[in-house]
């Protein structure tokens, strides 16, 4: 059976960037790799729309996600975490699981944070010194006002603003440097179109200055050796040389495209996505400020989402069910990284189908033909 | 050019493996998935020569380093590090970034420890919690004797033996359950003949009940959390999907050439390699029990060893030099992996060139007549 992927990590990865991967494996201490390394630093600076050096790491976001807590932070910090889904929780648990006192910002499932609520937090407990959250919650599809929270962050000398844009990086907005974000970390397997393996993180001076400081232990994830190495076109641990070829592959693309049209192809996508499901007479579970990488939908009434989930995968089409309280609640639809309109097409009709199979009362087409206007509308 | 790669890792990974990465990711919760890593899991065992359970980690070895550490051991407790080289030096970087006490048992770089002295060190410090020690010291080439030093520490109930056997496993002999090896620690880019990117860590019953009581702090690499999500065929955070297509090809080689044969051959083209080497005239840098996964050899008298790496690297033949205080008085040329005996005639006979262009007084062929004694004898 033909498969086709449309969840929020792993992405489709284009076959050029596979077969650049199928090379011999050459030696991490190379002045061959070396210069490849030197490629996708600067690649890596454009995409996270930075100056600043952009870290490579051999591991899952999960991974850089620890390495950003670790590296800012000392035992008995306070940190202010956006808990609104799965991966604001991540944080929470990194945090707690090295000691650092959180104050959680608890926004439901599926609503977005206000900056005020920021602010007020900040005004309120002097002793914050990390903001914690994501460019947009993956599990709801909500999308952060990161913006206006790093206009608000940035005024504190002694706080810093670190975003988990794991899945956002290369699909939506992320000015790193315009909106003042002090941390920015990223993964391999979503809009950068590649395996899973490889994590980014990317410090300003502000937040380097907070690693001077930082004394929670470390050692694989530690930025300050990995900064030393890489300034000299090396990893400071052996690097996952055939995802750094991939990934030189897939930053070519990325800007023979254009991050602008890739961030303008995206909206488009999710547009389509979006009014097509309101055509079908669903719901869109995300409440406000739904994010242009992916799309999450409230399975109607009566009809589990893991169902859905399962019938689309049985005609060869691989969508996310909900994550933890979520879970046959919703399904998503990713549109993220080396996907068009075609495919968008193929994932709601397939939908349209599966729809039907289960009982719910659906007119075929309804959904393809609100596609159809966005796709013909300038 | 043409090139061959002869570093104690990466190795050479065969152009199968490659291919069998280069297939459309697949998602990581999915039942097509899950089947890849049930069956991988299993044959890691095989590799081990274990019936525990091997967890596969998205990170290199010094990541599963890290977590041997930080999953056994508490805040202060004592660790006891066989130092005889730079992976020695690491086990001792890593205990002491996390607050672990160190009795460190240095050993001259290119000797061995005998496992008296580490009945002794046992005896005068009842509070060692656990020792750690390399399969073999990458970095000077000799092969330490965990049967016995197993013995030893079995015999200790509140201390365990943690095992690097990053570079050796599958290489040389590691017997893990039947000589008592409580946490042994493995990599992808040695004799497992992938890209870097996988660690694995496979721990028996008694390292289990230290995990239970450890407490330094740890998230990304938590075994007892991808120990449960193993269980069920899955990762704790997202797998490396096309990493583990391609062990999953590895592991099936190394069953069909089954473990036994693989060690022999090892041994086969190390002993020619050594002999090559005598014959040369140049002195092997190890002084004791050498590693029949690699060959680390002095640079002779008034010749950089560093120059040796580089003339051979301009013949397309890349060995190791020698790590921080070796570095321009060793090369090491590995022969671990997916190498044979043709290989092995390739790099000593370019080494045979290489030295005489370098002023070496050298007779040509006299390192290749060695290894011909050694190839047609049983």
């Amino acid at each position: 059976m033909k498969k086709r992927l449309f969840t929020p990590g792993p992405t489709p990865v284009p076959v050029g960037t596979l077969l650049a991967m199928a090379v011999p494996i050459m030696h991490h201490r190379s002045s061959e790799f070396s210069s490849i390394l030197a490629e996708v630093k600067e690649d890596l600076k454009y995409v996270f729309q930075t100056k600043n050096d952009v870290l490579i790491l051999a591991a899952t976001g999960t991974g850089a996600m620890e390495g950003a807590v670790t590296n800012t932070l000392s035992p008995k910090d306070t940190a202010l975490i956006v808990r609104a889904g799965k991966f604001g929780e991540r944080w929470a648990e990194i945090c707690e699981a090295f000691g650092v006192k959180t104050i959680t910002l608890d926004i439901e499932w599926g609503r977005c944070i206000k900056p005020v609520e920021i602010a007020r937090a900040l005004e309120e407990h002097s002793e914050i010194k990390a903001v914690f959250i994501q460019a947009h919650e993956t599990s709801t599809g909500v999308k952060f006002p990161l913006k206006e929270i790093g206009e608000i962050v940035k005024e504190k000398k002694d706080t810093i603003l670190v975003v988990d844009a794991i899945s956002a990086l290369g699909a939506i907005e992320v000015k790193t440097d315009e909106w003042h974000l002090d941390v920015v970390v990223a993964g391999s397997q979503k809009a950068l179109m590649l395996p899973p393996g490889l994590a980014f993180v990317c410090l300003n001076e502000k937040a380097w200055r907070f690693v001077e400081k930082a004394n929670l232990p470390k050692y694989y994830f530690d930025f300050k050796k990995e900064r030393k190495s890489q300034a000299k076109n090396q990893t400071a641990y052996t690097a996952a040389v055939s995802l750094i070829l991939g990934l030189r592959e897939s930053l070519r693309h990325i800007k023979k495209e254009g991050l602008e049209n890739i961030i303008n192809r995206h909206k488009r996508l999710s547009l389509a996505v979006k009014n097509a499901i309101k055509a079908m007479g669903l719901t869109l579970f995300t409440k406000e400020n739904p994010s242009e990488a992916l799309t999450a939908i409230q399975a109607p009434d009566g009809i589990d989402a893991q169902a859905i989930v399962k019938k689309l995968r049985e005609k060869g089409i691989s969508v996310a069910g909900g994550q933890a309280r979520l879970k046959g609640k919703i399904f998503r639809i990713s549109h993220m990284g080396y996907v068009d309109e075609h495919d968008m097409v193929v994932v709601i009709s397939a939908l349209e189908r599966v729809l039907k199979e289960l009982g719910y009362p659906i007119e075929m087409g309804i959904g393809l033909k609100a596609m159809q206007e966005v796709f013909t509308s300038n």
